[in-house]
């Protein structure tokens, strides 16, 4: 459904062409300084029309919010937020409508609900990540108090142009040590911190723009200086919640922690991440990391770093050899520009559901905190 | 926590070292014959002692219905099931207590508990998962009843001996098509369905056992005649839940549905499903299925197929060196014999995780369908 | 927190002195026909300044469906509803800054959040209701298209003026399998629907407006024509759902399903329900209905009826000794003109929650019906 | 449904006539120390069979850890607690197979799950109540370590013979401080605080044992030494969880906190519960305690207090005429000896259902704790 997380929850709503999109979160912590300025800078982030890369819609996408702050205070009580749709064009699409697109939602929704939405599949728009976006600024906010924890997502693969993503390897080590989203963002809207590759991987995107085509493409996200004792066992184990996270983003088709599915073929010995004293934080250490910040469910306090496979945009303008809802057989050909390669804009939406996960474990933990401070 | 699912929910309970492992199944569809007999057999395709590639420890792992069931009849109230420790030997771990086990859950418990179990990270155990099964076992018989909905999970890889996994390759699903569990079986406790790659399989196990050393794998899963409408968006699409199940079980480190990770390289115009009308079954079906049976969330009628990355075993023999958790470095290895790949054995157990996800889609979908034939 | 129920769930947002106020359903049944017409009704019976008796303010609280509906056609989407707040005049408490309100949620709310927000008790605002109010004309409608689903309170008690709610008396059911919104109205604001006692239950009311002060009553509510079936045994007995959901009202602080309090000193052999077979409905009824239409948790398919007990308003405007938040004595009294008597406006409220909770249930046993129908 | 709680959870199991009853107690304050003689207690008070007044099964009720507690210390993880049925006499009901029995759950029963067990309404039983009782031992134990919290239910009402339970008069308030479990039951099983009422309960209940009768009562329960800010608002006030919790106790057919019913006609400028800053505890207390501790939904550190209405038992051994399932009417009469008066066995049940309600709060606002320490 549309309602994310325990006691630190997030409720979304909204498709293409109502009158806006947004969320309402619940669990806030209160007493936060929050206004509009710190949501906003994500948003835009996600935003189409960033770039000639991406799709020239000119959404503004600016937030209001709506309740549970007072002078720039958080209240504790829920704050809901809204982003009016401008661009709402439903014209665009009506000689679609007698076809269900391909690999997009219209099919699957006619039949759980039995109807079209002039948006095809309603929410599985990517208008409707918006929400997501918005309220993962307040979380991120949170997490960056309580502890200085950092999340950044990069693009790691367009295509087949693909950076070495090798946990063994120092260098990806580094990269995920130091990177940033001003340096993520300084290499341009494709946002890969690899800079030779980024050339290529605007190349590929340029060759399926070329042929009214699209592609996909892997964001990598690393979450740093995050509390050890994150993830509630056996069936909220951290790892689990964040695939939760990130295969309900759409497009989303795999997700891998860690050493992931390279991980297979390495052997426990060389995989084993053995402990270590660290001096300078005097607390135990892994000398790798192939665990990827999590063992048995629950945080590490090493970086957590994962990968979100995302499959090529289903809507392209390419004609295509499909069938009427009814059964015959035509061809069908999206109108209107359409972005390529949306991978790159997916990186705010990935920062966003890693923050909203990290935020509602932290405070459960924090209780879990209080109970063993008693009873021991 | 230890609870899963909304309106067929699964809470399980044990460690290794107690009395009983075990599970309380609740929102059971009632009227439903049931005896300990259809419950045993994925429990003991999950015991370990099964062949000479896993671990010696023979436990019974018998299930002992409680509640929920009467002249072998489902109630529909809830089902508890136990199974009894019988092999607890906890003395085994001792020379291990200094040390917190490498890429095991012994230092994330210790920090989130604030305590060390005498096995380790108590949930963090292999044996927390029969009550996962257990549970599997009812959903899969309601699933049968419903349409038909078989699941069959196999080996598509160990170590670096991998089974091709293209998703447009006709063969791959030939094979989705076709594997039942007796095939799978039937090949050995490697349950690989290609008979070479099985015996290339078994050579990998047996190099690492030789070294005293474990390696990891990978399970492929497929789901057949799965209904239309099941999952929730946004935030319990189908896929979202399924990556949630798979990511809990222990030692999972990655998961990707239909074309995975692979499918970011393939292009929109070859990785859209294009739409047919199906005489046999008079509905619209896709004539490829890279999407793996979901699209927006939903399922689409198709074979639903994933795969879940399993890394090597922590638990290994060989030394390592580590330190102790107050910091000495040290060298640590486990005693006793340890299984060196246990992803032969993880097949029930995401068998059944994939059997409580669809069971709890299925029942809320059917609400929905009746919503849906009210309002119209 | 701020979200209620599980498959068809509202989570609402909104204190006094914000934007607006408003709320997300989620789950709702796709292809009803819904505006904003089917929300503003009940809104408007909330709407304080319907009549001497109630507070002058002139909110007009006019609902905007942001989402979920296409050409009057609900999706099966989120439908997010809010409603401005146009009067907030957040300066007229100023005065009271510096005492926490005798029984009002100032306290409360500081221990809780550690701030004082400009309206007090942020969510114990009277505002925060609108959002419950205009959910539930969703989910009434759905009810009614189901079975013809009829909710309707009345106000059966003001301070000491109380209508007669015996169990045992046939004019008592009389009632309840009459009584209509309209009936209920068309008494004036009171909302008493025996003649007699609403004059004096007004009389009541203005003697205490003329001390400046305020005082209680209760609501009583009848559903008719709801099927078998609902409520989930044993933690979600239908009427413990329904004992939730009052309590979680403003000012509510008791209540009661069928004989109540009252039945405590009724013997088993009178209180008992009796069968027989309703020729009529050619069904089991029960000759009396002391149960209040629940029998283990679950409805038996006659009325449901309760009653919910409000305190006295705890803002008045008479002088109180209490003292500040710093523990200083002093005395308090409230500045302008305020409700002495919320009870009848807690109608819209009442029948709101109850629709909430009538309808997930609803929803849920559908998919109870649709298991068994299955395993038999 | 049979979960209970949000990050202290409880799920429970088990009806009249299958092998043993118990639950499963998620989110447990690890480094506790619990043995079964923390639990049997409060199981041994709820036992039939403890005077001649309840029923005479002898059960035995001996609670068994399965899982969760190493060295009796808890580990964090899941408890399950067993409880064997070893009176099970499932043919005493033979003759009643035909027959719904009266305002029992039979009925309803059949109309949610389409079959009879062979003990009528399976979880309807009173012994599902077990579960409850056994988890809330553990419940308890935590809350007297965090700040000695006290609960204590006794029996205010017994049919017609009724204790004053006036929030306005001292001697009412000072029973609210002074009592404890210990007082209770040295009155006798009667369990009511007022020794001349509890001589004039037990000739109520005589009274109707002699006619093969039943009679309902009321438990009254106090919480001492909770903190303050529990609860959280709108949907989840403390008092909406203690109305769920108690209507979901087996024949509870009301709820009220504080002044309650009889609030309604004490005018606010009575009712208010006037500050005063209390030098002994150093912080706001009030003058009143008419809201029974708990305001705006939140906890105010008074005492809570609110009384729970029992109807009368169902079954009967005097003969009623009613009819059979399928509509022919006729005389049924329970076989056997039964308990004419629950309501004094009712007390534990209340009181671990408290202290289930209040752990669960207690944990999710020292979460809240942690948030407001850190955003200030």
């Amino acid at each position: 459904m549309s309602t994310f997380g325990q006691i630190f929850r997030v409720t979304t709503y909204g498709e293409s062409h109502c009158k806006s999109v947004g969320c309402i979160v619940d669990g806030v912590p209160p007493g936060m300084s929050l206004t509009e300025q710190d949501i906003q800078p994500q948003l835009s982030r996600r935003r189409p029309g960033q770039s000639k890369l991406s799709t020239p819609r000119n959404e503004k996408d600016k937030v209001e919010i709506q309740s549970g702050v007072e002078f720039n205070k958080t209240l504790g009580t829920p704050i809901a937020m809204l982003i009016r749709n401008e661009d709402q064009r439903p014209h665009d699409y009506n000689d679609m409508d007698n076809y269900p697109r391909p690999s997009h939602a219209d099919f699957t929704y006619l039949e759980k609900y039995n109807l079209k939405a002039s948006s095809g599949g309603g929410r599985a728009s990517a208008r409707e990540t918006i929400g997501r976006v918005a309220a993962g600024g307040i979380a991120e906010k949170f997490l960056k108090q309580v502890s200085n924890v950092e999340i950044v997502g990069f693009v790691s693969q367009i295509g087949s142009v693909k950076m070495d993503r090798d946990p063994f390897d120092p260098k990806f080590h580094h990269l995920l040590n130091t990177i940033t989203r001003e340096k993520v963002d300084s290499i341009g809207f494709i946002r890969c911190p690899d800079v030779n590759l980024a050339g290529a991987m605007v190349q590929e995107i340029e060759k399926y723009r070329g042929n009214k085509d699209s592609i996909g493409g892997v964001v990598t996200c690393v979450v740093r200086n995050l509390p050890t004792g994150l993830g509630e066992p056996c069936f909220d184990k951290l790892e689990a919640l964040l695939a939760h996270a990130m295969l309900s983003i759409p497009a989303s088709k795999g997700f891998e922690i860690g050493s992931g599915f390279q991980g297979v073929s390495v052997p426990g010995s060389k995989h084993n991440d053995m402990f270590y004293f660290d001096e300078e934080t005097q607390r135990l250490r892994t000398k790798t990391n192939l665990s990827g910040g999590i063992q048995g469910g629950i945080s590490n306090g090493e970086n957590i770093y994962f990968s979100v496979a995302f499959k090529s945009v289903a809507t392209i303008s390419q004609e295509q050899e499909t069938c009427t809802y009814d059964g015959k057989p035509g061809v069908l050909a999206a109108k209107g520009r359409h972005d390529p390669a949306v991978t790159p804009r997916a990186i705010p939406i990935v920062e966003a559901m890693t923050a909203l996960v990290l935020t509602d474990a932290l405070l459960i933990q924090k209780s879990r905190d209080f109970a063993k401070s008693i009873t021991h």
